[in-house]
């Protein structure tokens, strides 16, 4: 089964027990909205291609760990666009979770989705629970405080945003935490080594959605874009320009690959990273991965 | 160390470990003071005095369960405070942390919180990793969906409330929590069998809130009252009337006491819970415990 069907039915099962029987229903129809239909699943699809290129040993606790990524990931998606926040009309194509729910159901739709990320992967631990810890403190940290995605949430309410922690936090350490807890879930020794390259891809990242809200459309990417100048948020086109933006995103995936730990599978790995990176670009800027 | 003691140094270690350094400032302010100063800490010290009863052979990891548990309790509190909830402009005699620091802190205060419990319970089990997945279970499933702090508060987002599982989800779920994770972290076998006690006790709890909301001033208990009347939510003296409310909340210790499982500290454990069931009732109420 391929890397984003063993993600897709991980999801769905955490989904299904927090829907179980009797809970109240709108609650759990958020939950499924935020996560279903997805997005590209890149965070999760980074975990298990870490996983696999460490030898992935426990392939159950490898997708639980990326399922969990996303599922945090989901959730502060759902936070950032409620009213105090972006107050995003729609995502993903679709109106957001509080404007097809409401508001009280979005902050605890979030809520729960954070909840049912440590659930999920302790209940996928039972095969390895010497592995658990590790990888609660990987995930925990990218997305709580000092230097998780609250935290990052948290710098745009500052009087003065430090642009690199703020950056880090928001986007960076929620990849830093996929490729950790790739390696971590197949039993790596010194998954932290891993970080770096999580760090990399998620600083691309940055930059390709904030080229993205430059340059295209509601339509295409379907979400609002144009928002972070509307929001006074640092975006790196306007910082530095197209130009100098997309080469600098060229220049981390090089170097991300560049910072690589030795691993069984580090040639797949390489390959999977080109592959995402040609991604990155909306269509019209995409050039043949280096 | 007498446990309240034990308690707030543990909360104390884990805001600080949130705090960190080069964290968002008032994100930081706003976690601290949503931890302290705290209210009674009944749910930690329940666990505590559980894991005590059976034998508390790895007292670090009970004082972190029992941490764990009172900040996803005051993590439920910042975002039931919030405007969409019940737009409370005071928590424990002080503004409340969406009036102190904005909304947007507040929506991340609660998340923050979510995200450290789970993180503090991780760092405390390196000392007894094979317990760590099973105070997951427990404690996940007490605060999100469908049975957990989550679904009690989406549950007055619905058409029609479903009471009895409205209030297990919303205050008995966290009881039953703190004693079964005060069981399990003393490696107690089959700590589920701890949960009836806590429901039972959090079932007192629930009546003893409803009988301050009616009868207490604001000043009293440091929160607005006569909301559930205000707001249209269920309250068991508007239901049942304030004597039969109080004898409903003391055949509820009584019958606490009988379902507590055979341990070797039963006789502490049932003097603890009797104290505590004296402090439940408004001064004015107080009956001397059977």
């Amino acid at each position: 089964m391929d890397a984003r069907m063993r993600i897709e039915q991980s999801l769905a099962r955490a989904i299904g027990v927090a829907q179980g029987r009797g809970g109240p229903p709108s609650l759990t129809a958020a939950m499924r909205s935020a996560v279903f239909p997805g997005g590209a699943r890149i965070r999760p699809r980074l975990c298990l291609a870490v996983a696999r290129a460490c030898g992935d040993d426990n392939p159950s606790l490898a997708v639980a760990a990326a399922a969990s990524i996303e599922l945090l990931h989901c959730a502060s998606l759902v936070h950032d666009d409620l009213p105090c926040f972006d107050d995003a009309a729609t995502r993903r194509g679709r109106p957001s979770i509080h404007r097809a729910f409401g508001e009280r159901i979005a902050v605890l739709t979030g809520d729960a989705l954070i909840v049912l990320a440590f659930q999920a992967l302790a209940r996928a631990a039972d095969s390895a629970p010497a592995r658990l810890g590790n990888l609660v403190l990987i995930i925990s940290r990218a997305v709580g405080a000092p230097h998780g995605i609250a935290a990052g949430q948290a710098w745009e309410c500052e009087q003065t945003i430090a642009l690199a922690p703020y950056q880090r936090a928001k986007t960076g350490a929620l990849f830093a935490a996929a490729t950790a807890a790739g390696a971590s879930a197949a039993g790596y020794d010194g998954a932290a080594a891993w970080c770096l390259l999580g760090e990399r891809i998620g600083e691309a990242y940055q930059i390709a959605d904030d080229i993205r809200d430059v340059v295209s459309s509601e339509h295409e990417v379907g979400k609002p874009t144009g928002r972070d100048e509307a929001l006074g948020r640092p975006n790196a086109v306007n910082q530095m320009g197209l130009g100098s933006a997309v080469e600098r995103l060229e220049e981390l995936v090089r170097s991300a690959i560049k910072v690589m730990p030795n691993c069984p599978g580090a040639e797949d790995l390489r390959a999977h990273i080109l592959a995402e990176a040609g991604r990155l670009l909306p269509r019209q800027l995409a050039r043949p991965a280096a």
